[in-house]
């Protein structure tokens, strides 16, 4: 089986595997419990958010919230950071559906939402965003890396941009695609950085919030006062060490590997089609091509026939209604139509990316014989 | 060593970990991606709701919602079914923190919000349950089985109670401890039912509410749509699966055998200390006691050393601030301080409880004499 769909979900390591199951079994009590055994959890618990914080570039100062996927650190970020009085929130329409539905759930209950228009190569709209970007913003997420086309938004830059205009809001990113992907240190101006565990070779179940000042974090979810209060629930204890696990494999040298992989595939498919997004704008880990006249579907099926696995699209966003990304980047329809991703991961190999380059061009002839 | 803090949580049998660890690493896949993989790891999802709701002896249609943890489970209960207009809420004041701090946030909002008093055995004082019913009530939430006294209360009664002063309001009981535990077919009058799966032997970050009309309830977390767009995230489909490997195992059969544990400490236990709760209107899983003079937090930490592990209360409400349940129950500060928490497992046995009832004569003597 060849698996191309790592952008959707990861096969974890067996580092993960093995950190989650230590504390699944032998070290399974409650982190929160006052004997030995809970307290050690705890600290464990404590050593994974330093390590995660070592591989943003920070430093620990319980600034990392555990939480139950990246969907809910996403939430915690937005609704969260909510006040009376909120003024204008500021989203990319490129936004996974964890922010963009949170967004579009804030517009209808009457929040100021608006939304930065994306550029044809993925990216924010710059342009768009200083003109949304007024005095009375109160919060901005923009995405790191689309999980769509892998259009890689330049951080740094729109933080500035933010901090010249309304110096108060609140800046969060949804790092999912990024973190432990491409090597980044986070910029001190960012408030929340959300990461998650089963993108790179972890668990799912577990993501994280990175909160730079907590206090201006509210809890969603109440009960027992886990997480500094902010993601109540028993800690899942194994599954935060499994994303430990994982985070410990983190190695940014596979970069240039997984471009090549992705190089290859570009360079030797056929005409016929087109590339959603610029070769050094987007991470190499995530490939969307639109064939003229084919239906993505299709080839999704026929290419799952051989044993190799891709998508349409993300599995978050529905399978059959479009591509709100790709139609935001102004794709027409026959090319929104005819998309697929292609995803991968440090354990894919040029080989494979030859099988599916061949089989991709076979099937474009074929279906488009029809 | 002598595990009696099963309350808290559980560790995980050998089956749930083996169903866990399939999905975790060979059947990694994405439950939302439309490939062969991916329909079929949606399969067992269902397959995994079909079970639950078999055990709870209601027809699945669709109305087992997997969530991240029973807390988070509380939460879209009491969060998710608010409404425009929404009347009263009536809570108990032996909540869990998950619904007890959730009523307490929705009260500082402005939500017209009640707590029914408890009776010195723990159940739900039920005079004070009619007073408070009244026709404007919307909501109702009142635990099947409470986490720190094991206090069963008469969900059958309560819910035709209800159903006789405000028919349309909605019935939810947190089920956490007793599911699994205490045989009990659901009521059909009871609209929404939580349960976890690391309180029963699987693993921890994955609860589940049943539904009985999922149109009645509102996301609190916004995404991808997954869970009938209720619980949005991707599918922890190795940690469900780990949970139906616990549900499998259910065995109501060590009821009696759990009984007899509880019944021998409370029957070999030296005078000077009395059971919160009676021993026909408790789970036989859970016994708290109260010592005269003695300090429980004491009894805890010389337990530990004894390599014994109980627990003061539960590990959700914090360890050192009271227990705001036993003083519902109207116990004096001075048990409330001597209190302490054993809860058992199907794999404790007799020996064990004759090993910690020595060792509890043992330390309460030595305490008073300090």
């Amino acid at each position: 089986m060849i698996y191309f769909d790592n952008a959707s979900t990861t096969k974890p390591c067996e580092k993960s595997v093995r950190y989650l199951n230590e504390y699944l079994t032998d070290k399974f009590f409650n982190a929160s419990s006052i004997y030995r055994q809970g307290i050690e959890n705890k600290n464990q618990i404590n050593l994974c958010k330093k390590m995660i914080a070592k591989k943003l570039g920070i430093n620990f100062k319980d600034n990392i919230i555990f939480t139950g996927s990246a969907t809910e650190a996403n939430n915690i970020a937005i609704q969260g950071s909510l006040r009376k009085n909120f003024g204008k929130l500021l989203f990319s329409e490129g936004e996974h559906p964890s922010v963009y539905n949170t967004a579009l759930a804030l517009k209808n209950k009457g929040f100021n939402v608006e939304f930065v228009k994306l550029n044809i190569n993925g990216t924010v709209d710059i342009d768009d965003f200083k003109n949304k970007l007024t005095p009375d913003t109160s919060f901005v997420s923009i995405m790191h890396v689309n999980n769509e086309t892998g259009a890689i938004n330049n951080l740094d830059y729109l933080v500035d941009l933010k901090n010249k205009i309304c110096p108060n809001a609140i800046f969060h990113s949804d790092g999912v695609q990024a973190f432990g992907k491409i090597e980044y240190t986070l910029n001190s101006n960012i408030d929340l950085y959300t990461i998650s565990a089963h993108k790179i070779y972890g668990p799912k179940g577990v993501g994280a919030l990175y909160s730079k000042n907590k206090s201006k974090l509210n809890p969603i979810i109440f009960g027992g006062g886990q997480e500094y209060n902010i993601r109540s629930g028993t800690e899942n204890v194994a599954n935060i060490n499994g994303f430990m696990g994982a985070v410990e494999e983190i190695d940014y040298a596979c970069y240039d590997y997984i471009k090549d992989i992705k190089r290859y595939i570009i360079d030797n498919l056929n005409s016929g089609f087109k590339v959603n997004g610029e070769l050094e704008k987007t991470s190499p880990y995530i490939l969307s091509l639109s064939f003229k006249s084919i239906n993505g579907e299709t080839l999704v099926h026929m290419l799952e026939q051989e044993n190799i696995l891709i998508s349409r699209g993300s599995a978050c966003s529905g399978s059959k209604i479009g591509n709100r990304i790709l139609s935001a980047m102004q794709l027409d329809t026959q090319s929104v139509v005819g998309s697929i991703r292609l995803s991968f991961s440090k354990f894919n190999t040029i080989e494979e990316a030859k099988i599916v380059t061949q089989k991709l061009n076979e099937f474009s002839i074929k279906l488009k014989n029809l």
